[in-house]
C-alpha cells in the first residue's frame, strides 16, 4: 500500500518508522523567522500543526499531551503560585494549568510569536483562557529569559518544547537547567517533554536525567502516556525536584480536582510512574 | 514528504492515519488457506509479520503485547493451571504463558498452521518454548473448538486473534463468549486483545464488555498499553471474570515473579488498570 499526495507523512530517520495522516486540505503556510510553520486540514485527526515538517499537535489527541505536561507537575508540588511555560507556544499546555484555582501567574516564553497567533487562528479552544488575567506572554529566547530571571522567584517551570534539533537544542542542556535551578523556589518542580520512551530513552531521555542531576536537581522522574501523533505513538514527561524526592504530593487533591479533563485523573497520574522494565534497566546503565 | 516503495504502509480506513516501516527486504510470502502472509526485514523493527497487508507483529516491540495478553491475566487469577490460547499462532503469547511455573498445560488452537510454522522459522525467539512438555498444539477453528470443550476444564483462556474482520469476527460476539464461559473453571477468567482505546473503544471495546457481560460474566476490566506497530500506538486487553471481581489477585507473586521481562512489571500491570477520563466518560454510555 502507498500513500497519495494527499497525505502527510512524518518520517523517524532513527527508527526507520512513519506516521501519516490523511489530508484534506492545507489552511495555512508560512515560513516565520525562525522556522516553517504549516496548518494543515486532516480527514481523521482535526486540524494539524507541523514546524519544519514535524507534527506539533493535532486537535483529536493534543489533550494527552497537554495535560500530563501540566497536571502531574502541578499536583506533585506541594502549593504551586508561580509558573512560567519556556515554548508552549500552541497555549495548550498554558490553559491547562490555568485550571488550577490557586495559580497566581503563569508567564509564558515562546520565541516565536508566529506559533501563537496562529493557534489563536486556527486552534481557538486551546487558546481560550490567553486572556485570564494571570496569563503573561513573552515572545523571547526562553534560554536568555531564564538566565536574566531573579532567584527563587518560580515554583513550577514547564518546558513544551520542540525535539532537542535548532533552536530547541540547549533547552536539554546541564547550562539551562542550571539557570531553572536557580529560579526555582525551594520546593521548585521542573517538568519537560522528553521524547518517545521505545525510540529515545538512551539517547535523549536518559542523558536528560544525567544533565538535570548535574545541574543540582536531586531526583527526577519519567513520566509516560499513549500520544498517537508522535514518534512510535509513545510519549513521555520528565520532572526534576530542586530539593525534595518527587511524589504524588497532592494527590487528595487531585482525586477532588475542580475541573474536568479528557485524560488525566488520580488513577492515570500514579500509572503514569510505572517504569517498564526495559526501562528500568536501560537506566540503571 | 512521500514514501516511496521501499515502506511497508498499513493504512486505518476510519482514522484515516497511517504507520509504516521502511523494509530492507521481502523474506517470504505466500497465500495460505485462510490469509496472506509475508515476512518482511525492516531497517528498525527488525523482522514483521503481516497477515492481509495488516501488521501482525515486529520483533521489536511484540513483547509488549505478548506480555500483557499473558502476565496480567495470570497473576489476576488465584491459580492457574489449564490455559487455552486462541490463535496466538506466532506463539509469542504462549511463551509468556510458559514462563509461569505452576501452569500445567497450555494448549493453543490457531486455525492457520502456516502462522506457527513461519513463526518458527523467522521468529525462532517468540517458538523457543514450543518444544515444552505442557504446550499442546491443535490447528482448529476456535469457535468451534470452543463449543465442543467439556464445561468446567480451563482456567484461564486467552483470545490473541486478529482484529474483528474475517475468519477472526466470531471470536468478538456473545455466541463464542458463552462457550468460553461455559468452559471456565469457577475462578476463570478470560482475557482478549481488544484494540486501540482512541480509535475502537465505542466501536469495539464497549460493545465487547456488553457481549462479555451478556454471556453471564460478572466482571469486565481493560488494561492500556503502548503498542507502536498497531494503529495509534496505543492498545489493550481486556480481561472478563466469570464469577468474581477482577483484581491483582496474586500481586505479592508478580512482584516477585521468578522469570525475567522487558514491559510487564507488577507497577506497570497496576498503572494499566488506570482508566482515561475519555474512556470512563465513554463507557457509562
Amino acid at each position: 500500500m502507498t500513500l497519495d499526495d494527499n497525505w502527510f507523512t512524518e518520517i523517524d530517520p532513527v527508527a526507520n518508522s512513519a506516521f501519516s495522516l490523511k489530508i484534506r486540505q492545507q489552511l495555512h503556510k508560512e515560513q516565520s523567522k525562525y522556522q516553517r510553520i504549516e496548518i494543515l486540514e486532516t480527514e481523521g485527526f482535526g486540524k494539524l500543526m507541523t514546524i519544519d515538517g514535524l507534527v506539533m499537535l493535532s486537535e483529536r489527541d493534543n489533550f494527552i499531551y497537554h495535560e500530563m505536561m501540566a497536571h502531574p507537575v502541578l499536583f506533585s508540588h506541594p502549593a504551586p503560585r508561580n509558573i512560567i511555560i519556556i515554548g508552549g507556544g500552541d497555549c495548550g499546555t498554558l490553559k491547562e494549568v490555568l485550571k488550577h484555582p490557586d495559580i497566581e501567574s503563569a508567564v509564558q516564553i515562546e520565541i516565536d510569536e508566529r506559533v501563537t497567533r496562529l493557534a489563536e487562528k486556527f486552534f481557538p479552544t486551546l487558546c481560550e483562557s490567553n486572556k485570564d488575567p494571570r496569563a503573561k506572554f513573552h515572545f523571547d529566547d526562553g534560554i536568555r529569559w531564564m538566565k536574566e530571571a531573579p532567584a527563587n522567584s518560580v515554583d513550577v517551570i514547564i518546558i513544551d518544547s520542540t525535539d532537542p534539533v535548532g533552536p530547541a537544542k540547549g533547552l536539554f542542556s546541564a547550562d539551562f537547567y542550571s539557570d531553572c535551578y536557580r529560579v526555582l523556589t525551594q520546593d521548585g518542580l521542573l517538568a519537560q517533554q522528553s521524547e518517545s520512551p521505545i525510540y529515545h530513552n538512551v539517547t535523549i531521555t536518559r542523558p536528560m536525567h544525567e544533565e538535570m542531576r548535574k545541574s543540582g536537581f536531586i531526583d527526577t522522574l519519567t513520566l509516560f502516556y499513549p500520544q498517537p501523533v508522535y514518534p512510535s505513538g509513545w510519549w513521555s514527561t520528565t520532572l526534576a525536584g530542586k530539593s525534595a524526592p518527587i511524589t504524588f504530593h497532592r494527590e487528595e487533591q487531585s482525586t477532588e480536582k475542580p475541573f474536568e479533563t479528557d485524560y488525566y485523573n488520580e488513577a492515570i497520574h500514579r500509572s503514569a510512574m510505572a517504569v517498564p522494565e526495559f526501562i528500568r534497566r536501560q537506566m540503571m546503565g
